[in-house]
């Protein structure tokens, strides 16, 4: 069967803050092949992603993501990585390529499992699903009794870890974030799981790394999460030396598999995070779930947006049983949550699993599209080259 | 002085082909500060790049580029890597920014060079401008007959380097790849310098690359340019230890200095060569410059568009005299050459030469950009966020 249709709905919440929230807006894709449909989520710009799908052509090698997708055939899944390479050859040269190719291979996916009647981890050989240990991901407080109370609020809804990140955290003195780690720690209180999420702050800096080496210690942080940003591997290699009991963890920023391998290989990462909303899709994040049971290290999704893109991805290491670890976004705009109409929630005993139904499982609400959806139009040499679609087909 | 505008001009050829040949389309930026205006290129989607410039933002780190640009204060260099830095975080989710940031990053050392009636290389501290050797750079022909023509051309147009690239290399048979290079040999005679690239088309598959090798040496290619993609650095390292004569000679895919490290100290390349419009403009281009000499590599402009991007792509390592060879479009499209009314032609003893004249000392010809600009609109949340603007202010 061909694809013969790929929409793009760009929805945003009535106001985007400047706070480091990526639940603020969404980019959904959604396919068509055969009489059937299925849904992914670019982790990315959706303006830029859209333009990244359908622009003019510059050469051979800067083609339209678009130009390698249309009219191809898919028959089985194969077919996924055959088209990844395409889009990755044609598209060499166009660099947000990768977040939109990601969404589009989601939707492929989702495609597929509901074609074959089959969940998408039994269709990457799991042949079931691990409960995991949801984290839930917040922002850092404003202050420490913000985030204290923060703290707090996760453990009476049952989570038993808890990343705090972004926010004041990494940009002030080293003793203000030390204020912090404590507040997070009580809050969570001693059993807790502490996740910490410096959110890339201090680029390549080891030394001011380095300053929040002993509280991360003393109050007893799992990990710290991006330090750095993810080229800096010479950085994260250096911190992840001198650190005892804190592992560092990265790899929300790989927009292909290559990067995360460059991070468990050369940066030393004890976690690999992954993306599948960046990295290319899910058959790139499983590719990277396999090399860290192989290196020892790992994996973890990454997601900060709806359920669509947390069932996405955990496919990719739904069969790892001792890699328990999983984001959950806690506190998401309504957007984001109404995205879909059903929802991945952990259950009494605190775990998350996924369902065991066709594709991702999810089921779209074409109300909250409605709803949330950004009108775009885009015209270059005389064409109208992407208008805002009905999501009524 | 505050950035005032920040313009861009998308052009194009009236038929773009599917030919590795970059120069069928342009992105120009144009900026202006306090009475002066600086030009820049960025290599890059057009389309793609303006959307990650003017594109609504997702959150604190996923901002278009401009939020990061438009009205900060540009009195000194300094203020370059600063902006630089804003840009970073701003919009460290956005990943097509890379490309945008790089040609108002040049377009900024236009501007300040000219207002300070000096040359970007001496903003850069070299005190001159060594002449460079520019290699002709040409796609392979369809047949070896045609290379063989086009070697021939070259010599007679006084070029002692000749790269031939992409075309048919790399895509069929290892003994059809030998005819090439073959012929590539007897055009460009016993002394000719003859580099040959590959196009990224092996991606990472290091066995399609070895059976290359003994030909590559047979003929004596002084390098072997993107055997891979930019992230397989495994497959650079492991080839680099099998050649003998032949190094590796890749860089151009780097959209941030990380990058093009680690193809240094990972992937073992003999040259990094830079393309100052995609890897973030001149200050992060000549920081790798700085690097390749502490690291006994050697750095090579990449450039295949207009003598504006090639202005820029020389001024990094200007002041280097031992690193020699410089990329030079031999055969651009009409829209590329026409973008500057004054030329770098190689003198009669066959070298390049900068000018002693400031910013990047080209003129850009509105002529031209009136000729080829794309009428390109963009609207969003029921605004009109880019329309393509006129050259004449």
């Amino acid at each position: 069967m061909k694809i013969d249709a790929v929409d793009f709905f760009y929805l945003s919440m009535p106001e985007v803050t400047l706070e480091g929230d990526g639940s603020q807006d969404a980019l959904l894709v959604r396919i068509a092949s055969g009489g059937h449909v299925g849904w992914g989520e670019c982790e990315a710009s959706p303006l830029t992603s859209i333009a990244a799908a359908i622009c003019p052509r510059s050469h051979g090698a800067c083609q339209a993501v678009l130009d390698s997708v249309l009219g191809q055939r898919l028959d089985d899944i194969a077919d996924i990585p055959r088209i990844a390479r395409l889009v990755g050859r044609n598209s060499l040269d166009l660099l947000q390529a990768d977040h939109t190719w990601s969404g589009i291979e989601i939707a492929l996916w989702d495609l597929l499992g509901r074609r074959l009647s089959e969940p998408v981890y039994r269709l990457l050989s799991a042949p079931s699903a691990f409960p995991k240990l949801p984290y839930a991901s917040l922002l850092f407080g404003d202050t420490p009794a913000a985030t204290l109370a923060k703290g707090r609020a996760m453990r009476a809804r049952n989570f038993r870890a808890v990343k705090f990140g972004w926010g004041p955290f990494g940009q002030s003195s080293a003793s203000e974030d030390r204020d912090q780690l404590a507040a997070a720690r009580e809050g969570l209180g001693p059993d807790g799981i502490m996740l910490i999420d410096a959110g890339a702050i201090w680029v390549d800096d080891l030394e001011a790394a380095r300053r929040r080496l002993a509280a991360l210690e003393e109050f007893r942080a799992h990990w710290l999460e991006e330090p750095f940003v993810s080229g800096a591997l010479d950085a994260y290699h250096a911190l992840s030396r001198e650190a005892c009991s804190v592992r560092l963890a990265a790899g929300e920023g790989s927009h292909n598999p290559f990067m995360a391998r460059h991070l468990i290989d050369h940066g030393a990462v004890g976690f690999i995070q992954i993306d599948t909303g960046r990295i290319g899709g899910i058959g790139p994040a499983r590719e990277i779930a396999d090399y860290a049971v192989k290196r020892g290290v790992t994996f973890v999704n990454h997601t900060f947006t709806s359920h669509l893109a947390l069932s996405a991805s955990m496919q990719p290491y739904a069969g790892l049983e001792s890699h328990e670890l999983c984001e959950f976004p806690a506190e998401p705009k309504a957007l984001a949550f109404e995205i879909t109409s059903n929802h991945l929630m952990p259950g009494s005993d605190g775990s998350l699993r996924l369902a065991d139904a066709p594709g991702l499982g999810m089921t779209v609400d074409p109300r909250t599209i409605a709803r949330y959806l950004v009108d775009v139009e885009i015209r270059a040499k005389g064409k109208t080259l992407y208008r805002t679609p009905s999501v009524m087909r």
